[in-house]
């Protein structure tokens, strides 16, 4: 079964936007089962638009498409879809009372533009949109051989793309085609690099079963080892999958973090949840990005107190007591500063655990002795302080978020020894 | 001229690698007054590959391909493409030379492999690859109405690709096609949907010359508006597109930040540095994300002192110092809070501006009287504080995006202000 996807926007065909959209929805498609045939990128064009529908009808079962379905006048997608039908757009009482709900709850007025993402072609089924204003459309389409086509338009916006996907129409495809099982297990592991990793697992990667595949998805400061199997018996598939997961557990055990989507940040604030502990953090560096993650958590206000984003060192001495004479002596990236942070941080924000950060994100402030991707970390756990300096590279972005990620990968760590 | 661009391999159809080869060729061949008509992407399959040349030959006059021309047996576009071109490979002297040259420096042996990679198609134009083994190719082909088809081939290893678009592949276009100049800018609204956007904008849109369009671009919080021109005389093309955003301007100078690649952060961080000036954040329901944007920043230690993340009301009271009354008589979300966490962080941590934010994020503790989406912000300047309520959504992620550029667009209107 072939399916293509389609992403309508003049924004990607100038590289202002790079395609993300078709990526996500294909890998989402895999886990599901269903393989992406051809990817196709075209402009907002009626005559663009009626070509490509007319192709991938000839080569696919199945054609998602993304874009263009937004109030504004360059959105014609749903218009072209009309005429691609022959049919015309309904007022849909249902599509414009959850616009309505929307815009109540926020307090806006519905406009006419709103208005008219309520109208639907005549032969689809609306998909609801439940973080945005434009139903999807699911169209089915009779094939000269018997079959049927189907065609499915959605937001280019990714997160009402998504929502849409994973909601409805990967349910939906589900129950209309049936697929062997398919069972995706990722470990996570942080704190090696990938080519480190490789050689470390590889007589475990040679030795697995034809049916099981690996892949390695690699992110900065993280690498991501993805299993996925393939049968006919679904619980003899899952049983294969996870016994070859303790088997690289027990291989690589410092560096695994947790499985599938968890985040350093969610699993951190479980284990902080089940002791009844609390957390703050010191951050120079890292700029408030541990803080930033870790309120990224729905409920985090059940450990997390708070933190001092200490970037000049007035900051450290004044507000968090780091003494003059260590910010003189040692400088700020040392062993003697960082442990300061913590310790002081831990009182004066009365928590169990803390975190502290001080380094050299760059690109500039690097030194023969401290070039940049220079980067100490301090944790404070009720029993014992721990200081440890790391060498990351030389981009600023990837260094604060692999110091983000060591520094919670550290404190994950002592919570669970203790 | 109509472009097309063909990427092959199986890793961009599974959603495991991102296209990014795409958009960046795309946006190259932009600025150099070219337009990608469509890209398609598509396995490393024989059929698949040259059902794709077929198709891509009947509606561009250039198809530029990359992937599948390394050393491993599944790189089979090279043998594809004698196949479609009716062709055989002959063994090229030059790109024999080049290979060996390159392993010599490097210490390597030269494998049957590598010699492999210097034979090429009769009919084609070798790329030089300076920083790889595999050559570009480049055909011409007799179209029957007389014209020519282009079709380049290149590999898929982004860098060896960019190195020889930039050095052979577009000024070698350049010089077989005259084309108009096209003039992009896109400005940079924050605080208004793209929807109301469009209301208030939609005389001015309608109005706008032929030869200028309009594409609205949403992310959370920000929505880009970018006009394209096309043009003959390049002067003055970029006086028409700069005339229209004068218009544009006018007609809503609340909501511009900015203008094509710029960030609020960057921009705000900017204005600081003329100013000479120092800032820092009291955040509560952004929990760090001010803080974490600001210093995401190159040379914000210049500016950028810290932050007080004071995510429990105890961490507002005892390190902020909001009062105990203002905490139980209005609650953490109200104004008189926010004023304070801002008064006192500006002389606490002794800065020229200073933000503060406090508001309920979700997804849980909204209440009937403030429900999830209420944020205060509040700014001080050195004349003045000012507090500002606002409804925002149901998404905590989004809400938490909202506040923090929705506190940067108000700092940095007091700052243009002053």
């Amino acid at each position: 079964m072939n399916i293509e996807i389609i992403n309508i926007g003049d924004e990607l065909l100038i590289g202002q936007v790079i395609n993300t959209n078709a990526a996500w929805m294909a890998e989402q498609l895999n886990l599901s089962g269903f393989r992406a045939y051809q990817f196709t990128v075209i402009s907002d064009s009626r005559d663009h638009i009626l070509h490509a529908l007319a192709e991938a009808a000839e080569r696919a079962e199945v054609v998602l498409i993304s874009g263009g379905i937004g109030p504004t006048k360059d959105d014609i997608t749903k218009h072209t879809l009309c005429e691609y039908f022959n049919t015309h757009l309904v007022f849909n009482e249902e599509a414009y009372r959850d616009v309505e709900a929307m815009f109540a709850r926020r307090g806006w007025p519905v406009t006419e533009l709103n208005r008219q993402q309520a109208e639907l072609p005549e032969n689809c089924t609306g998909i609801p949109n439940k973080v945005g204003t434009a139903r999807g459309m699911w169209f089915e389409e009779q094939r000269s051989d018997g079959g049927l086509t189907i065609f499915v338009s959605m937001p280019g916006v990714p997160f009402e793309m998504k929502a849409m996907m994973t909601d409805y129409v990967i349910p939906r495809l589900k129950q209309t085609f049936r697929t062997p099982f398919i069972f995706h297990k990722t470990t996570l592991t942080q704190g090696v690099g990938e080519s480190f990793l490789a050689a470390k697992i590889e007589g475990w990667e040679n030795s697995l079963p034809a049916n099981i595949k690996l892949a390695y998805l690699p992110q900065p400061g993280i690498v991501r080892l993805r299993l996925t199997g393939e049968g006919l018996d679904e619980d003899a598939l899952h049983c294969q999958v996870e016994t070859e997961i303790v088997t690289l557990q027990k291989l690589i055990p410092e560096y695994i973090f947790g499985y599938d989507d968890e985040s350093l940040e969610m699993i951190v604030g479980r284990m902080l949840l089940e002791k009844h502990a609390t957390l703050a953090t010191a951050e120079s560096c890292t700029g408030g990005t541990i803080a930033q993650m870790i309120t990224a958590v729905p409920g985090c206000s059940a450990y997390f107190k708070g933190s001092v984003v200490a970037y000049a060192n007035e900051i450290k001495e004044h507000i968090l007591g780091v003494s003059a004479e260590n910010l003189e002596q040692h400088g700020a990236v040392s062993r003697e500063v960082v442990t300061e942070m913590v310790t002081s941080l831990q009182s004066k924000f009365n928590v169990d655990y803390a975190i502290a950060t001080s380094g050299i994100a760059g690109p500039d402030g690097g030194t023969p002795e401290k070039p940049v991707g220079t980067i100490w970390i301090a944790i404070a756990t009720p029993d014992e302080v721990i200081a440890e300096k790391f060498f990351f590279g030389d981009s600023r972005e990837r260094n604060i978020r692999r110091s983000a990620l060591q520094a919670l990968n550290m404190l994950r760590r002592k919570l669970k020894n203790q």
